[in-house]
């Protein structure tokens, strides 16, 4: 009997203009941040950010049993972490990201600005954190952006309380 | 060489009227609901609720040094827990708590109330979570429950959103 093994993961190339936006650069630094050993010294930034693109067929190979693993926990951090600085470059407030993981891959992710929560979302299936590409991941980041540019732009004031 | 024992808890004996506040009602209910096993069942309100009330000396007893029990956890989230249900009582919108522990017992606590934030508390020896009485803790309950009030009434349509 043979196993079909998840394709490689499909991350852009070295020279895609992706790795110049600004998201990106800022998941390299929240990822970097994580890797309190070094094992990624001199690694290329496609394999230090490959694990948050996961294809379908990869997704579907993890299982949703028991809670996420620690890295998976702290790529989901990275990327709401991510998130708060670009709020937080474009509206030059602080914005504080909450991830919240309760059992078995469920959760909450908020980011504050004052008192004005600016995103918040159910987060499920955590153990299967992943992207299409990091073109996928960024488009998802400049989505939650907007929205939460649009309402500190609505109540400058509570966000700035 | 004797060892002194910390005093025994403090707490207000059972005819107290303390224990026919929405809050202390509130907290036995939030509590109870932590009590998977029934190990609860049959004891006096004063009993359940004994964990909640600390004298200095029994707070000083507890080393402050890597991460807080989950029965200390689990009190510090039934506490915030009672002060959202009082907010949500008062203001008749849901107020949505959100209690993050870091590491060795620092953390922070959210309220939110549609996208306003009406609570906002960094925790700090977390370990020594507990009050000098019950009516300590709803003295410092009420504050909180009045500080969000005032700041829902400042911006419904936020906390409408």
């Amino acid at each position: 009997m043979s196993v079909t093994l998840a394709p490689a993961s499909t991350i852009e190339p070295a020279d895609d203009p992706i790795y110049l936006t600004d998201f990106v650069r800022e998941m390299l630094r929240q990822t970097r941040a994580l890797d309190s050993y070094g094992q990624w010294d001199g690694k290329t930034v496609a394999a230090i950010l490959a694990g948050y693109v996961l294809s379908k067929e990869q997704k579907r190979a993890i299982p949703t049993i028991g809670d996420p693993d620690e890295v998976t926990l702290a790529r989901v951090k990275a990327f709401h972490n991510a998130i708060a600085v670009l709020i937080e470059k474009e509206c030059g407030q602080m914005a504080v990201p909450f991830v919240q993981i309760t059992h078995e891959g469920f959760g909450r992710a908020l980011i504050t600005v004052g008192k004005l929560v600016v995103m918040d979302r159910t987060l499920r299936d955590v153990h299967r954190f992943g992207f299409d590409s990091l073109s996928k991941m960024k488009t998802e980041a400049d989505k939650h952006l907007a929205v939460a540019l649009e309402i500190i732009g609505k109540y400058p004031d509570v966000a700035g309380m």
